[in-house]
């Protein structure tokens, strides 16, 4: 079995590896005739070649060494090619949401090693806001049986605001995230700590968690947004973001001494805020030493597109050198959470994990471990193999959809004239408004639908604690006929729900309650598309590409129904601590006030 | 009592600073009117003010923001203004012995501050050479009453070879490493693994030693020469070294994943090796962003002269850029040991251990943990209290000199014409060389040593083992008439002592016996100079100011006997990991071969 733990701890292999460095052993596999991408020295290095032994890099030496030192006679050490190809350390992704994905971490393993990436740093939120504690233990069960290198930054705003504001599944206090530590040594930081207004306002809560990482010398991920809140947040002790989203706050991130991580992702989605912050180092003069690159979230037909790989482009194209760009993401990341004596470079003592890729840093081969995953853009039936030995969730983790057996999805229709406080959607779809429309007194909601650009929105609270629905009013969502629906509404994961009328909402929730959690778009009582996501209503238990079908026909019909945001965005509806306006299953939020707000005045 | 404790944990503290960098609570401190120098960007940021609260940094904001703010009224915070200078971290030295400086590590913090340095990473291996884990111990105690921040790379190679090549006080098993780990937090890394040759051949207990450290994740200091070594060293972990003497093994060290710490010191003395090593950035390209500056050892007087400011200085000297060379001896040297979130920046949440320096990066004022203890080049009132309250060794650490009565410290004149294998100094004095000299008959040792520029060498045990000595001849030393003896004979700390007579190199002994141990300097029965070094034969117990000026005068004796090479390079005579040839109390060892050699053939 293909998993991480392939390769031993390095403490158990060093005089194997320097009697392979000082040739006094052979080596089991030497990949020759490459030229070698040094993250330490920014610089390529012309014909070279790399030894490995038991997993590890022993020795990288001038291309030809190995044969000339073995002479003509025969060797059971395997020769590898690669005709002048680049050869590169695997991705180190430093940021991501392996649910995103909407699969496993054993499925999730597929697409990242097609895409070059072999170690991860996942912080596993969106089921831990679902199952709590054991959530997350699972899906580390899951990430240790993965042909992949994958840490946990340990999910530290669960719930993301608190329980006046929204109902979640999990609550994740200091003490329990504390023992998460002491109990998993893949537990490398502290994750995105969401809850940036709450830091920077001192809240008790929120700063005993930051404790229980700082406490035990592990890093804190952050997630802000408002050049006014970096100081603050910086001095409550987080040094890295994703959420850099401008040059101007990237550049202040950098002098506050964290870490930005550049998010790159599909351009027609709200993630590609790379293009922007990497001005920090293009215009503004930023040393990238301290710079990433990441992919945050990634649904299931975007992550085989938008890899890692594909994020190191960006940065290449936007004028940093390839060696520079590819350390950003590699050696920068493992040097960030203090593992680059095991990941991130092509130098002996290190796994080997490594690709090769062409002139343009496309991913042709990855090594996982020594072992070859995939060959010409194709997986090996190594991977194959290890692929279809995945791990199986409890059935409790198949149990999270609770909704109670009636709910009414629509708000009752004023009677006169009001002022509504709506949510317009603001494209690319991260950031959304709030805005005052006058509704006149009408006789349907249709004519306000069509007079004023909305539809309906509402949450409905799924983890069987109180049944709560909230109703609200979307804006500019595009949709004109037809009701969408997903169990992924971030970070609670309640059933978020936009339509036109009762009747098709109805038939969307009762699709996400039959699949046992998932997404589905509907139009006139029928179900065009959805995608079941039965564990924690939040993963797939399918194959990647299996999933990535799935997705994309979801797409397609949400497309049709006119939607301006793609459904990741819409996801993102509930998620109370991006702002500016939002739904939870407790109703309207302002974001940075904190408060709930009534939908009509 | 000033010390590293005198600031909080930041997870204590993290509320407060997030108040204070909000503007919700004032700070106690601000530092205003300055350039802040960042090391996380490398730009020089005009015009900005730095908020301080309890010992660490809450803000950096842009100047007069603290006073518009506070408006015309009254405040107990102080402003400090620095009129335009440049605001720069601490310095971080990632490599020093302070037994080197012949000082205890509370004095040493004396000098350190003078020139900017903050924090230290010290290999106490010279003092566990000769009390073990007792005295490693003691300098652990005496760091933590220091006004400094100390901490340890665990000494990895006590002895130095093996009790075939040498007789050691101490002998640091890797059991008693692994305890020294777990005992102490501030022992951070590994340190310097300086049997390269062991390594490289895969010697059990050398690994057994990097085994400890990598097994509980902490990183290992090196030590190599030559490139041919360089692969097999890094094959076995060890991920940093300060003996990169050219631009080629830096080059190649870089990129082998291997972490570069540039040494400059006295120009006169072998320690500066930065002007060659720095050239594979200047000349070769390679990127800085795994490069440091490091001191390594350093008497008392060029302690004073030659700090780490010096040491950046001549970086920049070199070529860096200024924001650049200083974070090489700051930011780089705590990212390498993962203590980037306390040390090497001016950022929120970070240690308030700062600098004043003027353009030429010469360090005016130093603030340690929010204190003024340094100020126009002087120390303040508040660090003359703190050193006037120095640790006290232990009784035992007085009683380690332990030498026989009466020891033959000549050779037997050879009757007939022999072959002797001679050590040949190689100024500036780290290298020796083995060399061949014929010696006719003849009636007394004197004509010999005219004709060939010799003298006696000879080693005495003092750790009261086996009353060992040991008998060589020492080429171009130039020493004409008299004798030197010092009781820091490099690793082993066992007397080393060169002359022309029998009689002067009995009164050295003496001497060095009496003071219980010491260096000194003799002529025809007159001690010229001497230094006290009593705290395990390598320490004065005296301030700084009071060793430098000692050390001054020994250096002009020593000088005025013609040697030719210092005495910190005379020290490192019987170092029996330093190529070529040396001598220790077991006899004459060829380093590369790691074998004793006859003195006469």
């Amino acid at each position: 079995m293909l998993t991480r733990f392939s390769v031993a701890p390095l403490h158990t292999m060093t005089r194997s590896l320097a009697a392979v460095g000082r040739g006094r052993e052979a080596p089991e596999l030497v990949i020759t005739g490459g030229r070698v991408l040094s993250t330490y020295t920014e610089r390529m290095l012309a014909d070279r070649e790399i030894w490995i032994k038991g997993g590890r890099i022993a020795a990288v030496k001038p291309a030809g060494t190995f044969k000339a030192a073995a002479g003509a006679g025969k060797t059971r050490t395997t020769i590898y090619d690669v005709r002048g190809g680049i050869l590169a350390p695997g991705l180190v992704d430093p940021h991501v949401h392996i649910e995103s994905s909407m699969m496993t971490a054993c499925a999730f393993a597929e697409a990242a090693l097609l895409n070059g990436t072999t170690t991860v740093f996942c912080d596993s939120h969106e089921i831990g806001n679902v199952c709590d504690v054991a959530g997350v233990e699972w899906m580390l069960e899951d990430a240790r049986r993965a042909p992949l290198s994958i840490f946990l930054t340990v999910p530290s705003t669960v719930p993301a605001t608190n329980a006046q504001l929204e109902t979640a599944g999990g609550d994740l206090t200091p003490a329990k995230i504390g023992r998460i530590f002491d109990r998993w040594p893949e537990a490398a930081a502290l994750g995105e700590k969401m809850d940036y207004v709450s830091v920077a306002l001192g809240d008790a809560r929120s700063h005993a968690i930051l404790a229980e990482a700082l406490q035990r010398g592990r890093p804190v991920s952050g997630h802000v947004y408002g050049r006014e809140f970096v100081t603050a947040y910086a001095a409550s002790g987080v040094t890295d973001t994703h959420e850099a989203i401008d040059r101007e706050i990237s550049d202040d991130l950098l002098d506050a001494g964290v870490w930005v991580f550049l998010r790159g992702g599909n351009p027609r989605t709200p993630w590609h805020s790379l293009p922007q912050a990497i001005k920090a180092i293009t215009e503004l003069g930023a040393n990238p030493k301290r710079v990433c690159v990441c992919t945050d979230d990634r649904d299931a037909d975007d992550l085989f597109l938008f890899g890692m790989d594909w994020v190191v482009r960006q940065a290449a194209a936007a004028g940093l050198k390839r060696p520079t760009a590819w350390s950003l993401g590699s050696l920068h990341p493992a040097t960030r959470y203090a593992k680059d004596g095991e990941f991130g470079g092509l130098a002996p003592a290190r796994r080997a994990d490594l690709v090769l890729v062409n002139d343009e840093l496309e991913v042709q081969n990855t090594w996982y471990g020594g072992e070859l995953v995939v060959e010409g853009r194709k997986i090996t039936p190594v991977l194959e193999r290890a692929l279809s030995r995945r791990y199986r969730y409890p059935t409790a983790a198949y149990r999270t959809v609770k909704v109670p057996k009636r709910v009414k999805l629509t708000p009752v229709l004023p009677a006169r004239e009001v002022t509504a406080n709506v949510i317009r959607v603001v494209p690319p779809g991260i950031v959304t408004a709030r805005e005052q429309v006058c509704l006149a007194q009408r006789a349907d909601w249709t004519g306000h639908f069509r007079a004023q650009g909305l539809c309906f929105l509402t949450v409905v609270e799924r983890h069987g604690r109180n049944g709560g629905v909230a109703h609200g009013l979307l804006k500019d969502f595009g949709l004109q006929d037809g009701a969408v629906a997903s169990s992924v509404g971030h970070d609670a994961h309640n059933i978020v729900l936009a339509g036109t009328s009762e009747a098709d909402m109805q038939i969307a929730l009762a699709t996400v309650k039959k699949l046992r959690g998932g997404v589905c778009a509907v139009r006139r009582g029928k179900v065009l598309a959805s995608v079941a996501l039965p564990v924690a209503g939040l993963l797939s238990d399918q194959r990647a590409p299996v999933v990535a079908k799935a997705t994309t026909q979801l797409k397609r019909a949400w497309a049709k129904l006119g939607c301006t945001v793609p459904y990741m965005g819409f996801n993102l509806l509930p998620l109370s601590v991006i702002p500016d306006f939002r739904l939870t299953d407790k109703g309207l939020v302002d974001v940075k006030a904190m408060k709930l707000v009534k939908l009509f005045e």
